[in-house]
């Protein structure tokens, strides 16, 4: 009981200082073993799954507070996150669905009656991400993206739209290197572009490309371990790279 | 007297009727002369241009209420429409500073303190719209995109990332007939896609790319009143062009 009385009071105090038709979703995106992964979570004292969310102070600006609540969840302090469309329809969300699940008495509900969700995914360094419950939830982990369960609401769009602009982006934009640790291999950036992509890439021409973007530096060093003659480890220079978005918009 | 009561009245009316931190404001552009255009209101009694935008009802649907929105202010019934970026700045907007330009009493104000806007760009026949003023607004005219004037809050950083989605989206998607009339030249088709992107094309690359698509259709009948040949007229086929969509997503 004392329990119940705790979450309560901070879940009121939560929306007391939060903006209450608005909230932010987020899919987290990893890559581990040549899979492409994304963060989930698990409601409460039940079995339903949803994506990373969360809600606006009052006077925070938005981007900050997907910034803010992507933080609570990874661990990270910086993120590659980016805005991708915002889900607005009159009953894709249900507070008292949540109240519900978590058990939770409904003539306590303080959730909001609607809320319009901003999407936004993240490209994170899975090995550096420590994955943190929140006050709604028992278990955050990460899924296979094909092999995401049903999730509350409309999230599984909310994840597909995501997966679908991402794939775009990467057409237009490299931005694959946010997934990969400090030093890789021209073949595991391949190996990326592909998982993403969901389709072989010639990898003459993928070299080619990824090398006159200019903003990879090839290092002295060499990847180890591997049957092959080892290859050459590269790193991504930020400050090339920002020159390149800037004049690439 | 009577008419600010009236107004006030009517503005109230609409709060009470909306969600208080949610807008919709609209990059509707058009294409004239060889020149891109962009619909814009001047606020009533002021000499202040916004872009076109409004409110979401209650219970609406958010991209219910933008169609809603852009049929108001151009009464057209049928809009390409896109999403493409939510403003949620918490400084972005004011609406102290509407009632002030519109010499409305500062006691009276039932604008939203604070209101993150959902962007949407609209593609339209020029020639078809008939430019509507609404209840804040004296003029409703279109610009030219190289001339927008100073706007309120943060409108022409609105309008210029509509611009710079609306030509990456030129590169992936072709829905530049949206901004054509029913019956065009290939030679008109590629001015609109010279002007939108603000660069010359070749000529025989641009013709071959549009023609695979295989949605245009070539009528019989030619563009006549040139000094040159006679140019083929071309008609865009709707049904084939939402399977091209469907199967290019």
């Amino acid at each position: 009981m004392d329990e119940l009385i705790a979450v309560l009071t901070e879940i009121k105090a939560l929306f007391n200082r939060s903006l209450s038709e608005l909230s932010i979703d987020c899919v987290v995106f990893g890559f581990h073993d040549n899979q492409l992964k994304v963060l989930l979570l698990r409601v409460k004292g039940s079995d339903a799954w949803s994506l990373p969310g969360g809600w606006i102070y009052k006077t925070e600006d938005v981007e900050h507070a997907a910034y803010r609540i992507l933080q609570e969840r990874t661990g990270l302090d910086s993120i590659f996150l980016q805005q991708f469309h915002a889900f607005g329809a009159n009953q894709r969300y249900n507070g008292k669905e949540v109240m519900a699940k978590m058990g939770l008495p409904p003539e306590h509900n303080f959730f909001p009656e609607r809320a319009v969700s901003i999407g936004y995914y993240a490209l994170v360094e899975y090995s550096l991400v420590e994955p943190k419950t929140d006050l709604f939830t028992d278990e955050c982990r990460w899924w296979d993206v094909a092999e995401i369960p049903d999730l509350l609401f409309d999230h599984n769009d909310i994840a597909s739209i995501a997966l679908k602009t991402l794939r775009r982006q990467f057409d237009y934009q490299p931005i694959g290197f946010n997934l990969l640790p400090e030093k890789f291999t021209l073949i595991e950036l391949q190996k990326l572009h592909e998982t993403v992509l969901g389709h072989p890439l010639d990898r003459g021409n993928f070299q080619k490309k990824m090398l006159s973007y200019g903003f990879l530096e090839r290092l002295e060093e060499r990847k180890t371990g591997g049957a092959h003659k080892a290859p050459y480890l590269y790193r991504f220079d930020a400050k090339k790279y920002e020159i390149y978005l800037r004049d690439n918009e």
